[in-house]
């Protein structure tokens, strides 16, 4: 038997025929650990390469570094993450401890080979955001213990296809149903809504968001009320995420085809009643709620208003709210008079917005549009920019404001 | 608007602060695409790197190398996969085209560059095998072309925990229920359970495996009939996959605690009472299939012997048939009885193995034990070795065989 699984850990080993395979496993000589969460708090990246000269680490652990960009001829700066550099401790091993302790928190970062940038190999947890692979950081201790996984009852994450009349295909969703869904067959729930922003997709909430994670942990701690979770696909024209459709979108790409011009906006009731006709739900404004971060704010704004009887709870994270044109569709034209006839339904209304975000003077010019015409909303103010340690931060905050 | 979205690709770009997120977005100048699968039926890679010296490619679309390594003291050859240089096309471009057409197949790949792998930062197909991460290459127009995703139904594919009382723990199943099946509440469908190899787990099947594309094909074109799917982790000690427990497992390892040591097997029964109880099953043998790869196809004899009033179809997959040792549990002692037991039941009974697998051997003698006993089986003899295309090969002969 031991014979058997050390002759097929070696096929296996060198089932790639590659450096990684063999540094990865954990058979044998203790391999590299990268990352590692040290006892003292701090975290060490440890990377194998005997032939390079320079190596960095670049990530949202480290202190930003500010870069300045244009665009349309306009200066503006941005914080960038920081870099770090690893010591050749061995020949060919490089490692980097970080001097401070790593707050709480869920991070991205990749190294930088002699000044090519790429994940780190020892880690298998690679996220797409868009169009770049990164590795996962996630540290324990604070703010990120939503993130974990805990043993607290799971809910069950689905990829679910609806078939889109608006567009004659049929699309991907993920959905959460929570722990006891299947098992309590008499009780209905509330649902909501969580849209991605642009260049995401159905899974860019269940990966960089870790929002079933969140939901999970509210739930199990009571924090939350046992809620169905959709995350849609607000690339209308787009079945599913780049490499799950059948549509020859192999290359994740922002370029797509009617995006932000009214027409996911306009259809979105046709997944609302799906939703309520496959799954057991509460099929009332006050046990539903929309949400999104960025275009998926902008996306969230747009269609509770558009639909004021369908959603009693809105959540905007880092949206873009100042920038509709009206002449693109319809769902864009007469805002104030539409927003009158929502915020006559008192919904719960919820802003969110860093305080750094390009979005941040934008949110506060809706914010004062809102004042003015007397409307109630809850403002969560944050540090920092457009970022997904900030959305997950919002979502953690929204669920448990809901359905209450 | 378009400012907005000008700016937000920016910041997403941004994002990493990484060359690779900003060679790979598709906005403004055409970005390097790689891999790309030309007219002519080859296929190119590309890679970004100024400074590098020495780039090649390795993957299993390319010939084979043979490799010797030592084992206990045995010299041992292993089919490795080839190696090609990229040449530096454009300063700090580095280019390969396949002198060949790539035949149809789902492949795996890397760049070797300067000696240490790493996966294409321009492909964000990615999976994991193991411990080790490689990119993806899927060229269609042949055997793959039910590895891919067509417009037909999708079946919903779902994340699902399952309570064990036999290791006091919930663990998660990954579940395929056939499109149609949350539609027609009246229907009853079969169920195969698929098992994945060892250092695999409840998600190997559907990355590495493809199987929820199979059976969607398979399915929609009439080939199969529509069937429930449950992919099982049979490392018994784990919740789930690496990166998705609570148990600190976070390096994938293959050392885990109780494999193959007849825990797994000796409690999958509760698996298939759970899955008849959640699901809408045809809850008898005739309408109950096994199969597995490697130590899958080692469960799946042993599950199948020891229960054999349980399942009527049973596909062993390049399976470790070889080896049980019956010190080691009750579930191992008595095969010949057990199998008696089994195919007095009249079973159909699928094995599958390459010719050049390390495992070819014991499969022939396994073969020559139930002939000697008069057992009937097919068999399914394929060329290469130990590898996921003969899996995936496999398990798209066996489906159709299922519940007819």
């Amino acid at each position: 038997m031991k014979r058997l699984l050390a002759i097929s850990v070696v096929i296996l080993t060198l089932g790639l025929g590659t450096a990684a395979a063999q540094q990865a496993l954990q058979w044998g000589a203790a391999p590299l650990q990268s990352p590692q969460v040290n006892e003292d708090g701090t975290v060490t990246f440890r990377y194998s390469n005997p032939k390079a000269i320079k190596v960095q680490v670049t990530g949202d652990f480290l202190p930003t570094q500010k870069l300045e960009f244009e665009m349309n001829g306009q200066k503006m700066t941005y914080d960038a993450p920081g870099t770090a550099d690893l010591k050749e401790t061995k020949p060919g091993v490089w490692e980097y401890t970080t001097p401070f302790k790593v707050p709480s928190e869920m991070y991205n970062y990749t190294f930088v080979v002699d000044g090519t940038s790429q994940i780190d190999p020892l880690n298998m947890w690679v996220n797409r955001d868009v169009a770049s692979l990164s590795s996962v950081l996630l540290v324990g201790g604070g703010v990120a213990d939503d993130y974990f996984i805990h043993a607290v009852p799971h809910g069950t994450v689905s990829k679910v296809w609806y078939h889109s009349v608006a567009e004659g295909i049929d699309r991907r969703l993920t959905v959460y149903t929570p722990a006891g869904y299947e098992t309590s067959p008499k009780v209905k729930y509330p649902v909501v809504y969580i849209l991605h922003g642009i260049g995401g997709d159905e899974d860019a909430w269940v990966t960089q968001g870790r929002a079933t994670q969140i939901l999970d942990n509210l739930i199990a701690s009571g924090k939350a009320k046992p809620m169905i979770a959709v995350f849609t696909n607000g690339n209308i024209s787009q079945e599913a995420a780049p490499l799950e459709n059948s549509m020859g979108y192999n290359v994740p790409t922002m370029s797509l085809p009617k995006t932000m011009e009214g027409s996911f906006e306009s259809a979105f009731p046709e997944i609302v009643s799906f939703i309520d006709s496959r799954y057991r739900t509460v099929a009332k404004p006050a046990s539903r709620a929309i949400c999104g971060l960025s275009m998926g704010g902008f996306h969230s704004l747009y269609i509770s208003a558009n639909y004021p009887d369908m959603f009693s709870y809105v959540g905007l994270f880092s949206a873009a709210v100042g920038v509709s044109d009206a002449s693109v569709s319809p769902i864009y034209q007469d805002r104030g008079a539409k927003l009158s006839k929502l915020f006559s339904r008192k919904p719960m209304y919820f802003i969110a917005c860093g305080n750094t975000d390009f979005l941040f003077q934008a949110n506060k010019d809706y914010m004062a549009e809102l004042d003015k015409a007397g409307y109630p909303y809850e403002f969560m103010e944050t540090d920092g920019g457009h970022i997904w340690r900030n959305w997950r931060k919002y979502l953690d905050a929204f669920l448990p404001k809901l359905f209450k």
